[in-house]
């Protein structure tokens, strides 16, 4: 457990509306720290589909989704935000002074005076395979659902279970940190890019990994560590191996999770807004994006947009109730900074 | 005049919002007719600051406001707008059936299924300089406000006033197409960029142009047509010279004009809206952008283009009360077009 983040508003979700937000705040002098459960910035765009073409951002005849979150990433610069990524935010808790706590998996807490949920549909969580004693070593005794930082797996004896773009991925990358990658993969051919499984069965030629088609980690043993993994096939045999690290990628799915059990209105799994500044029925908690809505709500990017700017607005009411803002172009005020 | 445009969406204001309403209305499939005072689209950002850097539009860290224009014209072409430039819409009736009629200062006549106003702070209008007889020669009888086309001065006898960049930039443009190119300005020294005030002086030495200095036009003369004009030097004396135009280049000044007597509710000067869809207080009749207002409101660009967006959903069911519309993402549905 690490000292406090203290920040003036606390952003939960860094998919691109998020992002904006950490802008739209800084314009008004307001520092954004900004959490998501997922290890990189964007949401939805860099982990469903960060290379396909975005048609309806305007000003943008076409832009690769992940070319808007590295341009968004360059924008918010000038405010310095801070991150905290592959954590989710777990536990809210409102002070007598009207500030927040907020508590993340792993225990990061963070201090604010507002927060704004850029939740999306959820925060990813993976879609987990059918291992026998896979939980009991969750929470750094072996098993990761998503490799936050390769160093980790350094020298290491790893299991990588999957068959799309994930698997294939982290298999080739881990192939010159681990000490030893095997890919257990239940079919005969990959759903990932093509690139990617033939770099993989090179890899295996080359005796640099080891493939095991047509079969499934199917139990997990150990004591307090994860110590081996029995892998069996499709075809009945079976067959226990020794390991420090276990990854079964099989992608991830957002879901509402904690944010539904904060105390505010939710309908059909969105947190319902006042759209004068997209604020919650909780004072100081604001809901922007995908994870809110209001009376014409459309699940766009440049909607979420428009609502953070709102949204900005009445954190900033919230923070300086006795504060006057008055509107001031960029164009006028010249380049962005804090 | 003409024979009347037919369309689905008219769209009042070629500034920033109403273009981009041009792709939502488009990603719905209803075309769109776009109608603006000005001779250029753009609005503002075209009249006002074409060359300035606008730093909130999401995904661009920094865009020059023409540029932003430039992109939002070409993002628009897959839906082929058509264009009515250089007029303003005037007058406005409502049919039984539910659609509406709209003519312009000079004739031209729209029909369409609905309408979406995104007048900005209104239709630019010259500022006019005092002189006598001005308005008399006003509608095609020699005074002119702005440059719509060019051709339209070939080997003519013209004299501009003013001392800006509109008044610098025509001068030089124009001293290759008129016969006779005469500048009057009441200063010694020009609020343009200094190349085009260098370039004026030039053509003056190389006896390609007249500048006049020091000097205003105060008299207009002529009996149906404008004949002469009277030029009075601030020391007192004056001189009257043969022409067949007057391009008197002042500036342009935003006027909320005839929208405010279309029988909408107004307040502050803006039209009051349901942040539903953008809809006014007359059915069919929708209002984006900065002429609109509603709790919470701010005139910023990336607000108009949220506004656009649920407004075409709006006129889409005034238009097809019966049709269901489901969302599709751009990015599912492939590059857009009509
Ligand atoms: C295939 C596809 C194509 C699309 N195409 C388009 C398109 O063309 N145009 C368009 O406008 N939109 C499109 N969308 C929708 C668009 O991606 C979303 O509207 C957008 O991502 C919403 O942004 P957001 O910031 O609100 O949420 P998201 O992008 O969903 O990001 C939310 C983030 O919050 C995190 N989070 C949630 N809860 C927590 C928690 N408790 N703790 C920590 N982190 C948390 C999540 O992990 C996630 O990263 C498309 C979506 C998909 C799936
Ligand atoms: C110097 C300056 C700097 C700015 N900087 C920023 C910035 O950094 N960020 C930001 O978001 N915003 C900025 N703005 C504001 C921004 O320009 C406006 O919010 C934006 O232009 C609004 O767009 P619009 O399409 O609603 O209206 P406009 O751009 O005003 O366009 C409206 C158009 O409608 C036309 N029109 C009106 N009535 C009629 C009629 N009856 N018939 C025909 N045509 C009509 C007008 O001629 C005009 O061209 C700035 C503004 C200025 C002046």
């Amino acid at each position: 457990m690490s000292t406090p983040i203290s920040t003036d508003i606390c952003i939960v979700g860094a998919g691109p509306v998020g992002l904006f937000a950490v802008f739209e705040a800084g314009l008004l002098k307001l520092r954004c720290h900004v959490v998501d459960a997922l290890p990189q910035p964007g949401g939805q765009l860099s982990e469903i589909y960060p290379k396909k073409p975005i048609y309806d951002i305007p000003g943008f005849p076409e832009v690769l989704a992940g070319d808007l979150v590295d341009n968004l990433m360059k924008q918010i610069e000038p405010f310095h935000p801070t991150f905290t990524l592959g954590e989710r935010v777990e536990k809210f808790e409102k002070l007598d002074d009207g500030s927040f706590k907020l508590y993340t998996t792993d225990g990061t807490e963070i201090q604010c005076k507002a927060v704004a949920i850029a939740g999306g549909l959820g925060s990813f969580e993976p879609r987990k395979p059918a291992v026998e004693n896979l939980e009991r070593f969750e929470g750094g005794k072996g098993v990761h659902y998503m490799v936050r930082d390769p160093e980790h797996f350094r020298d290491k004896r790893i299991v990588i279970a999957g068959g799309g773009d994930s698997a294939l991925d982290w298999t080739n990358f881990l192939a010159n940190v681990a000490a030893d990658v095997t890919l257990v993969h239940r079919g005969t051919t990959f759903r990932g890019a093509a690139d990617s499984a033939e770099k993989v069965q090179k890899l295996h030629e080359a005796g640099k990994i080891k493939l095991v088609l047509s079969s499934n980690v199917t139990h997990l043993h150990g004591d307090d560590q994860l110590e081996q993994v029995t892998i069996t096939a499709n075809a009945g045999d079976s067959n226990t191996v020794a390991l420090d690290h276990f990854i079964p990628l099989f992608g991830l799915t957002p879901k509402l999770g904690p944010i539904g059990e904060w105390g505010l209105d939710i309908e059909d799994d969105a947190v319902k807004v006042n759209t004068l500044d997209y604020s919650t029925s909780l004072p100081g908690v604001f809901a922007i994006g995908d994870i809110n809505t209001y009376p014409g709500k459309l699940k766009l990017i440049l909607c979420g947009f428009h609502e953070a700017a709102l949204m900005c607005q009445g954190a900033f009411k919230y923070i300086f109730p006795d504060k006057k803002y008055t509107l001031k172009y960029t164009t006028v005020n010249g380049a962005p900074s804090l």
